[in-house]
């Protein structure tokens, strides 16, 4: 078998067989098959597409690529979650609890951020203490204690996708809904959960702009994943605003506690009922409209927040915040960010909010970078509300004074403020099951 | 600039800037862009073309990425001829000497055979004594004295060619018309030529299978030759049937001889008439029809045939051959292929035949393998002539007696023979000025 005629083959659309794909992923991963002949099968497979088959194939080909973890002892109790990515999205900080409290195994490897995407690991060791490093006995028996453990991708997992994404980053073949699928299917393949929830964002601060484009990757995902063998759903989510009111790694912690308090019932509390609710229902086979009660009931009852308490404490973290979440995490610096006029707010380019909160500190522009914990902005007012001139549209945080006006420039440059109100995006479009 | 943004531009459909293309001849010869950067890029060349301006902008910026010929001291009366290359394809050799007799300054830079295809440097060198290595001094005053010069590529002629066809052809990015257009002009270009005939064979064993493909290839590279300021054209001619009846290094230049003493007039004489005439046209701007007769001329008279020994001996080769071409390398080992059956011909494989010769010794399988002069293959009957049982088809030649069946086996597998006699392709299929 030679690489050359599988990039002539693709490039004439014609399906590879599982042979070829096996053959490219174990030649590329072991140093047989050079970049350059990698680079013109994925561009070639950017213009011409994979078949479920080849697609399947290519996701098993990468998840086995590497090290796997044995989940088995959960039966078909475990389950994952996976979001595509957005700013203000802590979505999984709730939602593990939640699910753990109505007897899910939630076993959840999670990533850091990078550019203007958070990473729920990040958001995690805000928390004096927390450990997001495990060992696989830990991982497993504080699963098998307590239903919930969230760690950073630790072991040689998926050694294929990280070079092949680090290949098609620098050669404009990201953006390519079996590259995308296979490349985040894998990951989750070889994670071990046998139930997976995926949450795809859409919208400006989403790696999918468009709603029809969510829904090819979240339908592409949900047939591989099952076609692997995995009880997979997806719910495509609104990024168009950021998700709650606060960004950044300690803000968002002490969010998603007022959400667990049952404190909090906006946006982000919405999203967390929907996506709680599918992993319910992925688990137990429940109806949705009861998963949805019993998700509600978790939370109004306290069991979602005793959970959380449990969890934090048993991943080394210190659980003080949660009862005194004023004094946790504090930035040096704060500046109101004002409007300058009155009028609706009709956008709130989530994206480039997401880049402010970089330049504060919340976030990485480069993978090196280090993360001020305390930075990030909180949101008074969001996509829809009206604004006066002189109302305070947000508030930065930041431990690095300088770094305030350039971020209130960018902030103020990312909204538009309209004489009449305009309707907001739907949070939730659709369910694919 | 980035490279990455160049891909992406160019996946997308978008013309590349000038200063762009530049910038990637440029970076990537000088190694400062990685290979799985530019095959990317070729890749979505492949798939999008390019447009007029970015062909031409990409042939000058290869033809002056290396060194370039000074032709400058003969005016527009230098002249160049480039064949893509076929199977006993032996016109340079003839038509040189014919163009040099009519006062064209032919300056002509060969390659040497790979594969199925010959090359004009190998046939060369099998007469004993004949230098294809010139200093470029040397190569000047010989077109100066007696118009005719033909050498090996030498000095470092368009590296940014040779660098990315290297790639391309590991890559499965051959095959596209103005990569494969801007490859050959950029050779052509920085060779110095103001006049530049191309032959764009067509069929079996040609690059181009199909007429249509070599008109697109043939148009393309005489308006992108012009763009680049050349005076251009290009004959379409068929190579379904080998041209001649000898195939094999020394066994070429025999016919070459017969053809220049007026001996010979089949499809091979056809064709370089055709040749000869249009580059006569390039260079004095003479109506077709009276630049044949004046090749026709040329030929019968002796002049043609006078200039070739002129030629022969400027460059170091012992012209004995010529008047007793029946002793010139002759092979040890020969074997005739006799006909199985009765019938026409209908069917002559230009690329198994000349793949048969190379099993002979007569060319390169791979780079480096070394050539048998007097290998190759002698036809009797070709594609349209009747064959009765035992009838000789053809002879073989070679040192290596062991090579004999097989290159027999190849070669009565190349050829169909049936019941009643089928009409041959045109020779010549259109000429694009």
């Amino acid at each position: 078998m030679r690489m050359y005629d599988i990039i002539h083959k693709k490039r004439d659309g014609i399906e590879l067989t599982d042979a070829e794909i096996r053959f490219f992923v174990e030649g590329y991963t072991s140093g047989k098959i050079p970049d350059y002949q990698a680079s013109a099968l994925l561009m070639a497979i950017y213009f011409k597409g994979m078949t479920e088959n080849e697609t399947v194939t290519l996701t098993d080909a990468m998840a086995h690529s590497g090290d796997t973890v044995d989940l088995s002892c959960f039966g078909y109790m475990s389950v994952d979650k996976h979001s595509t990515g957005g700013v203000g999205d802590k979505t999984s900080i709730i939602i593990a609890p939640i699910v753990a409290a109505l007897g899910g195994k939630v076993t959840k490897m999670s990533g850091r951020g990078l550019g203007h995407t958070g990473g729920t690991v990040d958001k995690l060791e805000s928390i004096p203490g927390f450990k997001t490093t495990l060992c696989g006995a830990e991982f497993i028996n504080q699963v098998k204690n307590i239903g919930v453990a969230v760690i950073g991708q630790s072991g040689n997992l998926t050694p294929a996708d990280k070079m092949l994404y680090a290949l098609r980053d620098v050669t404009a073949t990201v953006e390519s809904i079996p590259l995308i699928t296979s490349s985040i299917m894998s990951k989750k393949i070889a994670a071990g959960s046998h139930n997976i929830l995926l949450d795809v964002k859409v919208g400006s601060g989403a790696f999918m702009k468009t709603a029809g484009d969510a829904e090819k990757l979240a339908t592409e995902m949900v047939k591989i994943g099952k076609s692997c063998g995995r009880n997979v759903a997806a719910v495509i989510t609104d990024m168009n605003t950021p998700l709650g009111t606060n960004i950044g790694n300690a803000l968002e912690i002490k969010e998603a506690v007022s959400v667990l308090k049952g404190d909090t019932k906006n946006d982000l509390f919405e999203v967390c009922v929907c996506l709680a609710a599918e992993m319910v229902s992925l688990v137990f086979g429940t109806e949705i409209d009861s998963a949805k009660d019993k998700v509600l009931d978790c939370i109004e009852s306290g069991k979602a927040l005793k959970k959380f308490r449990e969890w934090i404490a048993a991943q080394g973290g210190n659980t003080d915040f949660i009862e005194n979440p004023d004094g946790f995490g504090k930035a040096d610096f704060s500046l109101e960010v004002i409007s300058y006029k009155e009028g609706y707010i009709s956008q709130m380019n989530a994206e480039e909010i997401g880049n402010a909160a970089v330049v504060l500190g919340a976030g990485r522009a480069a993978k090196t970078d280090k993360i001020d914990y305390s930075a990030g902005i909180v949101l008074n007012k969001k996509t829809g509300d009206k604004v006066c001139k002189g109302d305070v549209i947000c508030t930065l945080y930041t431990n690095r004074e300088e770094t305030l006006k350039t971020a209130r420039d960018r902030l103020l440059s990312s909204l538009k403020i309209d004489e009449s109100s305009a309707p907001r995006t739907p949070l939730i479009y659709k369910t694919i099951r």
